[in-house]
């Protein structure tokens, strides 16, 4: 484990006392094993120790608790599923960490105006599934849709496969219900599907990484559920051949649900981690399509249009599902890579975002500065929104030299700015990717944005050390 | 015309040499005569005068003039097409004018990303054309696209009929150029299509209406174009039924490109304008619905099925349209009546939005309000997002009692915020609404929305009096 600690800021008898005061002496943890879970998210091995942890039930708690946190200046921390792969919910200064694992209630499915209303703490997998026995669609939905939370979505405006169709969490939030550093509480949307009296607060909040405002409530936009999908799977014998195939299916009209992609290393170890030979072992990637729409003919016309343009562009094979089952199982060797990965040893997960276009180049310059540094690479993510994540790692899990480690992940990073993309594309800035972030941003742009934070939370309270700092 | 000039701040001669130093003497206007048309836009009669209009054809200048504003407290109202509906782009302080319409190149369509690059100043219906000829599409269209320009349409976050299935201006919007007040250049995104490096100033600075930066340059996202198209229209005895009809619409299942409604007010003076009969004379409100697709036999199985659903709702009638000829007289009417109301006699066009469910009791509340105060209303709109523009009038062109239509208007906008809506849905605050905003919102989110502006443009010289004033 590798603690992240910055400062800690302990608290006084006085102020657990009148925290627990909000939230019950029950809500309020103090004791070291109880405190434990709460330092640590999905992101590597990173870890960082709270003073004490509260567990508020109410958006009212919420805004009591913030409230005496700024006038006791004491740095708060909020989570939700403690899910994110960046290091967002880590309490790095110490103070409070504020969980909203209590406020988990879908307030309401509203079919006519297709809107859910939910809490902050709301287990995303339970949204899909309620409103998927309705008949509607929530699209977002990351890789640990069945432990994340809503909060932890909106604060990291979360991706996810169909974001590549449907748009990340951004696209789906109509308004939000949040609690400034000050303890005051702001409504920002809400059923209305166009607003524009005033700002678009909504959309500065959804991806603030709770430095700005603790979310508690969320208004999301829903769709009828499609009716039919179907997958097709390609492995191609190149890298520049999938990549090509990519714009192939958009200049064949057809949106994919999802486009995604794994390399060779990504494949080799998801199919021995599951005792399975590789089929096309010689394959240097595979793409996986998904197409969905209203009925199974048009799905079927889609799918085997979709087949027809990959084997054109140079697959290798085509297989296609349409049934449930086989869709699920050509989708379990891409679900099961990220887990997988980490068995090729100790990485680190760079979340790139590059144009569409830039993804073949982006794959070789990472190949070739790992290469220079003598560290291997695994890659696998979202082809069709230009997003991958790059598993950097030392062979043989030897510990290395820290000093090259560092700087190869950084050329990297730089390599994707040069291609005019991002040093992150759905897993937010936390703290792994702050000492990167002015690769992407200019001075100009950095300083708006701490503008913007030093406007609505004044004294830094909120998730200090993140995203920005 | 009804002056709304607030302040008036000349320019000295030392100060307009140094504004014409920047973009050259031909294009900072001061004569009397070329001030005039910048003076006005399409909102009602509104008026207002600038001491000058500095037309710059570079980002650099755009720089260099506010630099020198801000040095100097020059108040700047930026402007593209004027054709805004809420008076954002009147020099109501008097100061600059800063026109961007020479910044008018598409400066790039990038097919394999999907990615339109636009100046500004480039008018939203060439971009239509331009990315169209290439089999692209970019959805929003205000209705004033043959002469609205692309930084308005961001500035006002636009809509349009369109925004039903797509959504408005801000969904498309990938990245800005913008440039603070302080003359500092901000790139905020560009081709990549997912970024969460930091907090999401793009979609900060859409709907802004000016008074945060003035946008310069703009990501926009393309999509494929529809392969085909149709249009049913329906009229209905009474307004309920239609109503009900836009939620029978979306529980079937159907995703209409567009879902626009017609009181018969309207119907009637559209038809009247062109001297025809009006089919179905006693019907209280009509539907428009046109559904896209990827071909004929996909829209005409949804078109329909449409006809279908409006007719078991209680529709009087169904007229399809697959052909174009046909489709583009059925949108006639409705596009019409934006103009033709104004000939209903003096009036307010309120631009409201609720939650799709309250559309019917808002037409109920706003034709009780006005029928208390002795006036009339003509309503139309996007129903399939509860948006719709409600033309309060006084019958006869008599100027009556100003204090009871103000009265009335301030009524009908309370209406609208009861039923869960708001104050502008797509035309943004300007000067139209910012008497109202406070029905919207909470002062904790006017004061977060005031304290967002301080930080950007501290001296508060960016389009000052709008939005928030």
């Amino acid at each position: 484990m590798r603690d992240l600690t910055e400062a800690r800021r302990p608290l006084s008898p006085e102020e657990l006392a009148a925290l627990a005061a909000v939230v019950g002496e029950a809500h309020l943890l103090v004791a070291r094993d109880d405190l434990e879970p709460y330092g640590r998210d999905w992101t590597e091995d990173f870890r960082a120790e709270p003073a004490a942890v509260a567990r508020p039930r109410t958006t009212s708690e919420v805004s009591s608790l913030l409230k005496l946190c700024s006038e006791r200046r004491i740095p708060v921390t909020p989570q939700a599923g403690r899910t994110g792969l960046s290091g967002g919910a880590l309490p790095i200064r110490g103070g409070l960490v504020l969980s909203l694992e209590r406020m988990s209630s879908i307030l309401e499915i509203d079919e006519a105006n297709l809107v859910a209303v939910a809490e902050a703490g709301v287990v995303t997998q339970e949204l899909h599934e309620a409103v998927e026995a309705r008949g509607l669609y929530y699209p977002p939905d990351p890789a640990s849709r069945a432990s994340c939370r809503l909060g932890g979505n909106v604060a990291e405006n979360a991706g996810g496969p169909h974001a590549t169709k449907y748009g990340v969490t951004s696209k789906w939030v109509m308004g939000l219900e949040a609690v400034l550093a000050s303890g005051e509480v702001l409504l920002t949307g809400g059923k209305t599907r166009k607003d524009v009296a005033g700002y678009d607060l909504t959309s500065l909040l959804v991806g603030s990484e709770g430095t700005l405002a603790v979310v508690t409530k969320a208004w999301l936009r829903l769709i009828p559920k499609p009716g039919a999908a179907a997958v097709v799977v390609a492995p191609f014998a190149t890298l520049e051949e999938a990549a090509a195939a990519v714009a192939a299916i958009s200049r064949a009209g057809l949106v994919p649900a999802a486009l995604e992609i794994v390399d060779r290393p990504c494949v080799d170890v998801s199919f021995r981690k599951k005792g399975l030979p590789v089929p096309f072992p010689e394959a240097e990637a595979r793409l996986l399509v998904e197409l969905d729409g209203a009925d199974d003919a048009e799905v079927e016309r889609d799918v085997t249009r979709c087949g027809e343009v990959l084997l054109e562009a140079g697959a290798l094979d085509a297989v296609l599902a349409t049934d449930e089952a086989k869709r699920r199982e050509l989708w379990e060797v891409r679900r099961g890579i990220g887990e997988a990965v980490r068995e090729l040893g100790s990485s680190s997960e760079l979340d790139l975002a590059v144009p569409r276009t830039e993804l073949a180049p982006l794959v070789r310059g990472v190949r070739r500065i790992a290469a220079e540094a003598g560290l291997a690479t695994a890659c696998f993510g979202h082809a069709g929104d230009g997003n991958l994540h790059v598993h950097v790692y030392r062979e043989g899990r030897g510990e290395g030299d820290e000093a090259r480690f560092e700087e190869a992940t950084r050329a990297i990073y730089a390599e994707a700015c040069r291609l005019g993309g991002t040093v992150t594309g759905e897993h937010g800035v936390g703290v792994a990717a702050r000492g990167v972030l002015a690769l992407r941003h200019s001075p100009a742009v950095l300083a708006a944005m701490r503008a913007v934070k030093a406007a609505l939370d004044p004294l830094g309270i909120l998730n200090p050390g993140k995203a920005l700092a």
